[in-house]
């Protein structure tokens, strides 16, 4: 990187090779599938773009999208009243993924990690902040996967300070619940973090190597647990159970999720948006899952866990 | 009916009649499939309650939903604002079906059939008003299905006023639309109407009669429908692009439907509500229909339509 670029200049480029690394190892690993890429503008002037990638039927992806997009304009003023967001014109650059393995033995990952930036008059800045997380959905419990996604990022977070995989972890599994469905938790979260404000000069170079770090984590977190369970046997009744938990996630990320609805609603792509939904879904109405199964062990555990000191 | 029965009374009884007869009704052309009936009350007191109809893998319909309630509470913050509520209670009864049928051929259908009441602190009647509509949404286009549908409601509604289908077709046609889809229209539309309020005391035994012309309506333009089209055959081309069309039924249903939202979102029975979404769906990376195909037709008629004055 050019050391004298500016942090949203090299935020950028982080951005974009971190598309590179995720997806060379995604397509590494499925070993079957490829990325398909569709870079686009936003149709206000100098209003940036994306380059959306999507994987598709792959050996062991069925549906992937890892999407990066740097983005500015003028704020409006439903950002004023719905984000906050004060000053003229304002940037954000981030990479959001979600990945719906085939396999219902292979669990449902997110993560995103982004970087806003807005301008007053001047065309100084007059507020920054970087956000970002990642959380797990399984659709039968492994709790040693559990375990080594949250361990992972828990060791990342840690070297900066020991309270933040806490308090992050608390975000998550407040966030990602379905709160029409009694507060069901989308899965078994991870961490989640917002409004990340450099308070000094050297700060915003913390959070930089902050995210970095926490980025740096997903795919330690993640791999592994691919690899532990791509060759686990499953048949028809997991599969449908897959999909009827996969009803969850799309009820989650259309009715709730504060990302998906607000580019939806403020002119963003949609097909970029909703790369986050799963290939096939089911919706039957009332299902239980039998008690004593282990689709029943699954949801006892969609509430909050400790699952870094949890016994395998 | 008792004819010394307030209009409230006569009203949940007409409603629970209807949700018989349509029940009946579709039990005998399917079959197969009979309903399964879930009654419930609401937790908070005298807050009444419903009666949830769900047919499941009929020969026909693969997962229909004909529910009643009768509910009523107190006026809350969220009413007032969202909804321009006033008084301290509010009182509404009604029947929404939504019907899938299995067959790509045989198209979806949405109907709706609602009464409110509002009561200041004496207990007496501040406002009141009738609701309601049916609208279809075909998979493959059939000119002479939709012209049937829309004129069969049509005559209903010309007995009352030749003004009223236009306006409550346009009704329709400006809500049932995926706005994040560039205002794709949900299906080929129908009527939709709100508010109508009795200004006058006979006129609230005439807006009675209007509604039951209008759900008296609702099987006559449904029923012949499925008949002719139910034989109709289809493969899994043909399958998988009716699962891609129940994806945009989702997103309309979670991200627009404001009866929906208001319901999940201010603890309605979540189970009765979502008995709207298809059974099977499919979300692709942006799916396109090939140009001049049978599907890419049915896209091209998802605007508004004089279906009426169309040639077959």
């Amino acid at each position: 990187m050019n050391p004298t670029a500016s942090l949203r200049e090299r935020w950028d480029e982080y951005i974009l090779s971190l598309q590179d690394e995720i997806c060379s190892s995604l397509e590494a690993l499925d070993g079957q599938a490829t990325f398909r890429e569709d870079r686009y503008r936003r149709t206000e002037a100098n209003g940036g773009g994306g380059r959306t990638r999507v994987m598709s039927g792959g050996a062991i992806f069925e549906k992937a999208g890892v999407n990066t997009s740097s983005v500015q304009g003028e704020v409006t003023d439903a950002m004023r009243s719905q984000l906050q967001i004060q000053g003229n014109r304002w940037y954000a650059c981030g990479l959001s993924l979600v990945l719906h393995p085939f396999s219902p033995m292979v669990p449902t990952v997110h993560a995103n990690w982004r970087y806003f930036e807005t301008y007053g008059e001047s065309g100084k800045v007059v507020d920054s902040w970087f956000g970002g997380g990642a959380d797990l959905t399984p659709y039968y419990l492994f709790k040693e996967d559990a375990k080594h996604f949250h361990s992972t990022i828990k060791t990342a977070l840690d070297q900066f300070d020991e309270a933040l995989y806490p308090e992050y972890k608390k975000n998550c599994d407040e966030y990602f619940v379905n709160k029409h469905r009694g507060n069901e938790a989308r899965g078994i979260g991870g961490v989640f973090y917002d409004h990340l404000r450099p308070k000094e000069a050297d700060d915003a170079e913390r959070l930089f190597a902050f995210q970095q770090a926490c980025a740096g984590a997903f795919l330690p977190a993640y791999l592994p647990i691919v690899q532990r369970r791509r060759e686990t046997t499953f048949g028809d009744s997991e599969k449908f159970w897959q999909e009827i938990r996969r009803g969850r996630y799309v009820e989650f990320n259309l009715i709730h999720d504060r990302g998906t609805l607000f580019g939806l609603k403020t002119g963003g792509r949609t097909e970029s948006i909703l790369m986050s939904l799963p290939a096939t879904v089911r919706f039957e109405y009332d299902y239980q899952p039998l008690p004593g199964s282990k689709e029943a062990e699954l949801v006892s555990h969609l509430v909050p866990q400790d699952w870094v000191g949890m016994a395998e």
